[in-house]
Formats: C-alpha cells, structure tokens, sequence
C-alpha cells in the first residue's frame, strides 16, 4: 500500500497532535513535510518522529511535490489564503475551523476547492467523539422520530486571557461555533434562525475586550425542530459538554466524560469525579478519529465526511447570533448569508 | 389546639387530593364544608370524610361561619370572584394556579385580599417537591454562587383533549406558568424579558385551536441571570421534570424520579426505570406539602410561602410569552405588566 | 363494606407506625383497641386515632370479641406466646419478625396456628419495598434467566447500644434476618447450606456482649444458586440496602434511595445525597403495604403472602449461621432445622 | 537517552498489543528483537514495527546481547524456564501471569531472579486500570478508613472453549487470579484464608473437564478484613469488572466503563449502553500502563510495582481456593504455601 504523504502547516498544540495521531495510529499514513514560522518547535516535532522536511516557511509544504495533503494548523486568519495555494497545488486539505471569520473570504476559498477538485475537511473534531456519534446514529435510525428539541450544553473550564479574547471573533465565533456545527449534524437540518441573549459575568476585561462570556442561543431548524445553546466561558468544575435531543418518539442525552467512574460515599455525602479537564482531554481521542477519517478519504478517494459547506454554514450561523445579540431580535441566516451554500465535496460524491 | 376549619370549592381532582391530605396527614386542620356544582361527587367525598356541610353552592362554603380558610379548586375562570367573595368574608385563601388569565383581573382579586387582610397561598405545588426544595435551599446557601444560566425541562406524557386546549389560555398560561413560577423561584430574581419559540408538533388540532405544543423560551433576569425552557405537551417516555441552575461556583441539578431505581442488563443494553407518570405521581408529596404550610400558616398566623404576586407575575411572563411568540420578537414583562407588583402578603410580613 | 376490626399490642415504634397506617390510610379496616404494658403510650395513641379499648394487658385484645385480627409488635420474647393465645381465640394474626429465637418455640406456635385455622402474617416489610418487588417481579418474569448469584449488602447506619446487643440474639438473628427471608424470596429457592465469616470491627463492646459487627456470609440454594450477604453494624454514610442478582439471561440490581436526586458539580468534585437515613425512612411505605397487604388478607379471606414458614426458616438460616462462625465450616440448614417445614397457610390455599 | 532495548518472547494476542505500545507509546523503549515458535506471526510484527531480530526459537531473545530486557508473552507453562534463563542472562523481565501453576517451581524462578538481581514484573494489569488505581489511592489516603469488607464481582463474557478449560488450571487460577491480586492490591494486607463455593451452570461441559464456571469465594485478610470475589464465566451482558471497598469512615465503589455515556428515553423504558466487550477492550489502556511502568522501572533502575511475591502469592490463593472447594470447609492460605515468600524486588528496593 502507498502510504499517503502528509505536510503539517502550523505546529502549534493541535498540529503536533495530528502529527502524533499519523505517526502512532495511521499505518496508511506519514507525515513527511513540516512547517511553522516558529521553525524550532516544528525541528523539535521533526526531530521527534524523523520527519525530513522542516520549515519555517508554509509554502515548502504546499509546494513540495510528494506531499499528497495538507493539514492547515496554523492561525484562522491564514486558513483561506492556504487553502487557496493548496487547492491550486492540486493538494487535499484539512483545516482547522473556522476557516476564517468572513463569509465572502470563506467563500473564495470553496471557490478554490472546488476548482480544482481537491478534498477539504474542516476540523469539526467533535463529530467523532464517542458520545455524540451514538446519538448521531440513533437519530439516523429514527430512534427518537422526528426531532423536536435539541438541547446543547457547552461550558469552557476558564476563559481565554483578554489578549485573546479581542482576536477571536466573539465567543459565538470562537467557542459556539463547535455546537453550532454540532446542531446542524445532529438535527440534520439547516438552522434557519437564531436568537442570542448573552452577558459578561465571568471577568468585565471580556466585556471591555466587546465580548461576552455567557449566553442562551435559540435555533430553529429548516424541519421545525427548536434548538438550544448555553455557554459560559467557565464553569468551575470542568468542561462540561452536554447534549440532549428530543422527539416524537423518544429523547437521547450524553453526558460528561470522567477520568474515572468511582463513588464515594463518605459522612459528606456522596462525591465522584469531574468530568474530564479540557477539551484536550476529553476530545483526545475525536481528534486522532478524524484524523484518521481525512487520511483514509485521501487514501481511498472518498468524499470528506465535514466539508467546506459545513465550514461556511457554522460561521454564518455565528455571524447571525452576533447580529441578534448586537439588534436585540431574532435574526434570520439568511440575512447574513444568502449565496447558496453548494456543497464542495459534491464534486467527490458523484 | 383549636383546629383550623377548612372549606373546600371544587371537588374535582385536585380538590379531592387537598381534602385527603387534611383528613389523613394535618392533625391541626380539619375539612367542615365543601361544595361542588356537581354536588355528588362533594357528596361522596363528605361521605368518605364524614364532613358535615355539603353544596352545590360555593358561597356555603366562604358564607359559613365556621370556616376559618377556603380551598379554591374550582375551574380558573371563577378564581378571583371566589377570591374577592372569600376575601370580603375573612377567609384566608388557598386558591389553585392560575388565580386568572387577565392581569386586571388577578390585580382585583388581591386588592380584596389586601384590602381584608386575609392571606393568600397560590398552588406552585413545585416549589415543594424534594428536589426543587433542595436546589433552592443550595442556592440560597451560595452553593453555586451568583448564578448565571437557569434551564428548565417540562414536558407532558400526553396532551390534553382539544376541547380542553380551546379554552386552557394556550400553553404558556396553562402548562409553562409553572415553569415561569419555578424560574423565579429558583433564580431568586424577577424575570425582564421574555422570547418564545414554538410550534406544532405533537398534534395539529391544537395548532387549529390557535395553540402550540412545543416551545423554548428564553428568560432574562433582573440580576443579570439567563434562563431557558423547553416544553413539550408529549414526552412518549413520560412526564420530563428537570432544572439545573449554573453559577459562578458551581451547578446543581435535579432529573426525574422513578417509580424504583432498579437497573437491568441483559443482552441487548442496560435498561431501567422511566420517570413516575405524571403530575399526580410526581408531585403527590408536594401537593400534600403546600397544604400543610398552608394550614400551618393560618393556624399559626404567619405569612404564606407562595403569595398573591407570585400567582401574578407567572401570569404576566406567560403572557409577555405569548405576545413574543407572535410578534416574533424579545418582548419585555414591563410591555404586559406595569403595574408594582406588591406584595399582597406583605402586610402580614411586617 | 364491614371493616377489618384490628388489635395491637405493643405500641413502641412499629405499633405506632402501623396503627397510623390502617388509621390513615386504610379505609376497610380500624384499630379498634390496643394495649402495652406502658399503658401511657397506648393511651397517646389511643387518644389521637380514638380507640376505645386502651390497656395495659395484652389479654384484653386477644380476648375483644370486636377484634378480627391482632398486630404483635411486643418484644421477640413474648411473641410465641402471643399468637398461640390468639390463634386459640381465632384471631387472624400479624406478627413482627422474628416470631422467636427458639425453632421448637417457633414450631409450637405454628402448630397453634394451623391447628385454629386463622392467618399468620410475619412482619418481613422489606418484600414490599417497590425496588425489591421489582427484582421480585422480573425473577419470576425469567428477565434473568435461572438464578446463578445473589449479593446482599445490608448495613446500618449505627450499631444499637451493647445493653441491646447482648438480648439480640446476635446480629445474625437479628439484623441479617432480613436478608436471610430477602435471599429466600428473591431466588425463590430454599437456603439449603450457611458459610460465615465475622469479626468486631465497629465497636468492642459488641465483641464482649458475645457478637460480631461485621460479616461475610456465603448461601446455597436448592436449585444451585450461590448467595453472599455482607453486613456492617456501622456504615458512617448511612443505611445500605442494596440487592444484585444474576442469572443465565442477565442481571438486575437495586440501588439506595435518597431524600432527592440533586448533582452538585463544585470545584471539589460531584455531590449527591446520602441514602435515606434508616429502616423508618427508607422503608416507611414498605411498613404500610405489608399491613394493607395483611389486612387485605384478612378481609377477603385469602392466604396471607408472607407465612409461618417465611417466619420459621429464616430464623433456622440465622442459626445455621451462627453454628458456621463458632464451628468455622459450613453448616447445613438441616443441621439445626430437620422438621418438615409445612407451610401454615396451606390450609388457607387450598 | 539511551532507549530500553526489549525482547519479546511469544507473538500472541498479548504479545503484539506489548510490542505495538512500545512502538507506538513509549519512546524511551524500542523492541529490537522478537520470537514466537510459529515464526510467520513474529515476522509479521516484525515487518510491521521494523525490528530486525526475529526467531523461531525464544533463546535468540534471550541471549541477544544488546537485549535489556525481555517481555515473556509465551505459555504459562513456559513461563519459569524463561524467566530462569533471562535471570541467568542478566536481563530484566516483565511475565504474564501466571508465573505457574506450581508453588514450587514458581520459587525456583523467583530464586533465580534473586540470585541473578534481575527485575521481574508480574503483568496484573489491572492495578493500573484507572478505576482501580483511583480505589487504591482513596484506600491509601484514608479515605474509607480501616478497610471492613472487601467486594469484587468480575464475570466474562463467554466461556473459553472446553480445549482451553482442560489445561488452563482451573478457574480459580485461570480467572480469578485476577481477583486475587487485586483483593491483596486494595486491601493493602495478605489473605489468611478462603472458602470457595462453586457449580457449573453455564456449560456442562467445563463440569466434565473437572472445572466449575460459576463461584462465590470468602476471603479473610490479616488485618482483619473480610472479602468476598464472586465469578461467572458468562454474563449475557458482556464483560462485568467491578469492586466495593467499605471501611471504618466510607465506601468507595467503582462501576464498569462503557463505550459511550448515552441514556435513551423511550416508551419502553431508558436504555444504555453494556459495558465494554472484554478485557482487550476494557483494560487496553491499563496493558499500555503497565508496560510503560516496567520500561520505565528498568530503565531508570527502580523497583517494579508488581513483583515476583505478588505473582506467587495470587497463585497460592487460587490453590486454596481449589482446596476448599474439593474439602467443602475454609483453607487457610498457609496450608498450600508455607515458605515465607520473601519479595524478590527488596533487593532493588535497598
């Protein structure tokens, strides 16, 4: 078997756990290009798992001719430009979401891909967590009928420092565009309107950074479900990642994952673990999944399970919850995005 | 200890539950009169209770010289005459949800029972299950600090017949209502704003009724606090009662009780019991708790827990609902309610 | 409808419970007289459910001629006695566990007993608890198959005072009784061989008054299954009665219950309620059906659900087990019970 | 740093997940050379991992020169030859367990370790399971107190298949040993005695191979404690490993993990997922641990944490085990193995 060669751009904390994932877990896969304009924590990765091609410049990646794909790591504000120079270069993508945080810039970059027909995934890493891939596949087989309610629970453990914060995008843009994605996957559905209420009551530095730090999001969906999302930027035990979806014919939730699954039972009360610590933790083992799943398309030349159109659809969904928050009402996602979405791994799946 | 004398109004389901209570479990109160247009079922009910005075006439009961507190639990549209009539005899009143569907109305009713200086209880029920009791106690405790995010599941087993429907005041007046009395209840601050998503899922006659069977509404507080409901009229798995409040130091929540708590493995998962079936079973404890404060209230002449301003105000975000609902926008509770809401209990506070 | 006519006689903790119950809570029957030789307590009692016939003699229930059926909630030691004097007076009879401590005595009474043809009851309430009725049910459904391991914990939440302990009869005779009548009824099959293991964990005292704290006891059962029951004098959480059973098809088990179901989720950790506290509350609801349950029996003339033999053997069981701890081997329940253990009630059955 | 050089001797199941965490996780170890007498399976591990040293013949690990250490994956019955020739040779060893089946020849091997002051690391992987490491650490810090009763309940799937049966030792030292260790892990104190009750209830055909399938074994502990293990070769529900400790001041309980946390509320009741398949499944990441802890311990010249005592003694326990079930009475610990089984790692541990 061909091994797929892959080039890393960007190797910062999630680039070196893709890096690690092919090198550990992906026999059909290597890594053999590396770049990052911080050249010494790329050699270090490089030097780790005896990749030979290291730089400091992303375009060795791009450019090199025996790499087969790319895995765009680096900041969201060069994601589209990569993309465009990796489509180009007739290189299959994955990138990290967002892909940017402007819909015409997200736009041109799909315009690219589908050009010259080369597969892009985008990093919705939580689409293979364990928990959310059951309920995923019990709404699939109608288990709970037809969805009514979707409920979404997503609380970072602390948030951001405020240097952060004002580079974001916004929390809905940062942090609520993982559940907006996950809305979508799980109804199965195009959110079609939403309604955000939020406030700064973690730390005001957010606030003054023109963010929030908690909110409730209302969805409706294109099939007539209602949506819900909350979010805090920190919830003091820990990350906590919920989902609940309920229909006709039955309701699924998930809970958090714990490091362990013991009970105590002390004159106190009784006391178990937190859920796991952050999303490194809990989503470890979501990312090397997807991973995986990008690889294998690649290798198989099969079409990308999260694709560009899903990239674009969670950011306009964002943008309208800025927008409802800014205009106090609810806020169509038509009005902030109005292309048509036409999906580019269309291409692969005729 | 001279025992509290109880007339009842309404022997219809709940009022049959409330004379039960009071004739098995509160030693200090005792039922002397009732009355039901339907006269025999008072008439059954006197009989199981030997209770002397039976009617088919609610004034016997407010008229009797004997009573020292009525039990209203006739159909809402005759509360607050009840109420007034009560009122202006020296009863103290015990009066089941909704005191009525129009705020004028309500406000009539407890400027009698101010004007009189007779107490007023309103039957929120939850307020007295174990596990609403619980959270609100942590809350009160700081448990979870300032809190930040509320989120209330309500969802029936079955709806109610269309006729029913027809003249209930829709679903955010007949089944949310309570949901608004938890919200405040819970959160400890009043409710500003409120905005509804809704729909018809469950069953088309009642979109023909004018009503909806499926909603999430959104809640803003006065102390910065934001809130979530989501309501189904049919859960096919049963009566869904959930609440979890996040704060700035932690979260508590609270799932449904079961009829047993046993859990069966067997080849094809695990499998257990689902929640207590409806209001009667779940709430069977709270019912009997509300009465026995109640009565213990007027024995012991000190001021209700649940007053004339809680029956108002749940009254008033049900309509802010209502009105968010079809104008499709946030609508604030001071758009429906500007009056000052006293406190009608207040008097017997100071 | 005649009502049941009842007697009790011992009106400490569990003849106030059950008088309370039959006064409140079952219309077809009533406490018609009572006696302890305290007679200031029986008269408190008699006083708040108005009874008649207070005394300070035990003879003048046994021999009312209103009485139907008599309640022996007196110590153990006068029990025998008790049921023979009112089988011979044709009562029916409801008595607390255990009937005596002595087999023969045991056996005398049931003589009596079938001899006079009345109903004898005993007073295993756990059998009505709703968790263990459900283990019950699904057994005797076959949800797990044939029965192949039985684990009982059962642990106090506090020793009793050592002036108790040395008249107990020890814990085996007094504590694990419960579970020796539990393990019967839940596999549904005789305990055919004892194995224990104790020790004095919880307190020296105990160990000098002759007992043990702490035990490990391992069952045998006619049609095969194995058992273990393990028990503490002192578990500091609280009062721990769960059961497990597996078989061929699968398994069921039965959790505590708490006084509410809230998760607290701090800093610190996950938080729940401890079970509830003791015998009087977790199994308050069990008491009342086993008396609804008797008086049922007798007011419809069919065969009481827990007889002399229940009664009998599990008492055989406990000193099978005492004979295994002092000898240190296994011992046959036929060792110390060679009778054959006819069931008093088969005349009510056939 | 220098890399651990590991010989793996024996390319079954075990051996290969051994081998691929090595390469996969531990980068401070390589496998340099392998053997298994069917070579085709060593080569095949080999090709895939890169290791240049394959064999027919299990001595061209051992005496391999640049060898450290060697991982012995063969047969039980393999196990003390190897173990003695690797002492000879000067090479540290990690051996599955059982050691043997044979106290004797056990010793004999941990003499020679002594003797040549190799390491050796028994493979109880479970003590490195994050449940039971979390248990251990809670007993260790005090959190239950002095440890009263001791339960461990691990069942599996299926049967092995009859041929296996025959020679595995029986179940006590097949599947229990297991157990065993672990009791002796959380207890933190040596077992004194057993009592074994057993039957064959799943398979009529491990009865004839003078085996039993299904077991409740007694432990007694020289501290004092009690325990009790209870065994099924076959839980329809899948692989069940779970363990209760209770103490003076607690309990603390562990559960089984399963593949994802969804509940499903449907009209049929709520479901959820069966614990995870069997051990590979289960315990996965406890195999990856224990290696990691054995590479580790060599290479920077520690102490192992699971030593030769800790498998001799496991197996003394399972021998009394099959006496007390052949004798019908309590075995004590000493009358199978009266050598003072000296730790063979207190060497290293000077």
């Amino acid at each position: 078997m061909k091994k797929t060669k892959i080039g890393v751009i960007g190797t910062g904390r999630i680039g070196k756990v893709h890096t690690e994932t092919i090198a550990e877990s992906i026999p059909e896969a290597e890594v053999i290009a590396i770049a990052d304009i911080n050249i010494s924590t790329a050699q270090k990765l490089a030097d780790r798992f005896l990749i030979r091609s290291v730089s400091g410049n992303y375009r060795d990646v791009i450019t090199n001719p025996e790499v087969d794909a790319v895995l765009i790591c680096s900041p969201t504000n060069t994601h589209a430009q990569y993309i465009i120079e990796a489509a180009k270069a007739g290189k299959h993508i994955f990138c990290e979401k967002p892909i940017d945080l402007d819909l015409d810039t997200i736009q041109n970059a799909l315009d690219a891909v589908e050009e010259y027909g080369v597969k892009l995934m985008v990093g919705f890493n939580r689409r293979y967590d364990s928990n959310f891939k059951k309920i995923k596949q019990m709404v699939i087989e109608g288990k709970i009928g037809e969805p009514h309610i979707l409920k979404i629970t997503s609380r970072d453990p602390a948030p951001p420092p405020p240097d952060y914060i004002a580079v974001s995008g916004g929390m809905f843009l940062d942090m609520t565009i993982h559940d907006f994605d996950m809305a979508r996957f799980i109804v199965g559905s195009e959110v079609t309107e939403v309604f955000a209420v939020a406030g700064v009551r973690i730390d005001e530095r957010i606030g003054l950074a023109g963010d929030v730090d908690t909110a409730v999001i209302t969805l409706k969906f294109e099939n007539g479900a209602l949506g819900v999302i909350d979010n805090s930027r920190q919830a003091v035990y820990g990350y906590d990642q919920r989902l609940e979806i309920f229909g006709s014919e039955g309701m699924v939730k998930v809970d958090n994952n714990a490091p362990d699954n013991h009970d105590y039972y002390s004159r106190d009360g009784v006391h178990s673990s937190l859920p796991l610590n952050f999303f490194m933790d809990r989503y470890i083992e979501a990312y090397a999944s997807e991973i995986k799943e990008f690889c294998r398309a690649v290798a198989e030349d099969r079409p990308v399970s999260v694709g560009g159109k899903d990239g674009l659809l969670s950011v306009a969904i964002g943008l309208a919850a800025k927008k409802s928050l800014a205009a106090k009402r609810p806020v169509k996602v038509s009005e902030v995005f109005n292309g048509t979405s036409h999906d580019v791994n269309a291409a692969h799946r005729g």
